[in-house]
């Protein structure tokens, strides 16, 4: 079984290597990160460079296509790997994406009618392409899932490794990465979070992409 | 605020990853991965390279120490991390560890006389290095903090962001990255799952061991 996780500038690491984590457990699965060029790929904020293995033109027919978020999407929603995830998708088994990667699988029309989710500051982006914004934290529909923000990647991969091997091998994975979640505030939505937090969220993301089409732009 | 978070083949990439998506967006923090060479290395099932942009010898003396662990430990146990963390936990603010890099912690005489964690697997290993084996999920003691296996680092970092930077900040790093762990089984701790998952996990872990070992010797 394939995994193809594809890679690209200004991507938020946890979004990759959360689902990275589970998915390469699940037995005789092989992950492979993929990108338009085989080289490394710079995160978010410049501090981490993670390498593609593999083109995305190697990899054309994954069992499992799993797609990132962060700043960067938005410039690849002109880019290769929008109709890589496409084409990818007419023979994949299950087409994933974690945080705003749902919008790459809108670009490429994986979404068209159905729910789906992204992190919570882009959700109602993914009307532009014909999905139905979902607040959840996983949403399944067929062979189609996306999960919220960031870390919500950890449990996409979960459901979907119950969904391949069964609950017993899906139990045992978590248990080897002891995902026994104990987080010291119950602040994981804007729901519960209080209403700084929030504003404060708001303000480095717009920071954030502030310094990445910076990065673009130089 | 340097944060470093050595990087060594063999580890556990998630490890890493959690807390350094948490940590890099504490405001003015710079985290920087670090290694014996300033090169990619692989993580513990061969499938991801991440790049040390740094030696450690260039980083000697960290805000914040941050060690992942894998089955590369057992390697590293003799290598020149454990005498990086002496000298750095010298001037440090905060020593910290996920999963078994707590045991180079314990090799390099940081956990003498402390209670400490570890992965569950791990956790009594802990004793040869005079640490008291603590089943928490993140045990603070003083300026150093521990935290169980693979995803723990995350709860981990939240409770350092809080220390550092407050309660605000912290909610707003957990909402960022959307932390609101909704795992689809209760199966995150030994005592919680079925022991035909612990059975599971046990053996695979035997394994990875053995595949890490025969790429040691080759």
């Amino acid at each position: 079984m394939q995994i193809a996780i594809p890679l690209f500038d200004d991507l938020t690491a946890l979004d990759a290597i959360g689902p990275y984590e589970v998915l390469s457990r699940l037995p005789g699965a092989e992950v492979v990160f993929v990108g338009a060029d085989a080289r490394p790929y710079v995160s978010d904020n410049g501090m981490l460079r993670m390498h593609a293995d593999a083109t995305l033109d190697a990899v054309p027919a994954p069992d499992i296509v799993c797609v990132p978020g962060g700043v960067g999407v938005r410039r690849e929603l002109d880019g290769p790997i929008v109709p890589w995830v496409r084409a990818a998708h007419a023979s994949s088994t299950w087409t994933t994406s974690v945080c705003t990667g749902s919008l790459l699988l809108g670009a490429a029309g994986v979404l068209n009618g159905l729910r789906a989710t992204s992190h919570w500051l882009s959700l109602e982006r993914l009307r532009d392409y014909g999905a139905s914004p979902t607040s959840e934290r996983v949403v399944e529909q067929g062979g189609v899932i996306t999960a919220a923000g960031v870390s919500s990647g950890i449990d996409m991969a979960l459901v979907l490794v119950g969904r391949i091997a069964g609950d017993e091998v899906a139990q045992a994975i978590q248990l080897s990465i002891e995902y026994d979640p104990q987080p010291p505030y119950d602040a994981g939505s804007p729901e519960k979070a209080p209403v700084a937090a929030v504003e404060l969220v708001r303000a480095a993301v717009a920071e954030r992409e502030r310094r990445a089409s910076a990065r673009v732009t130089a």
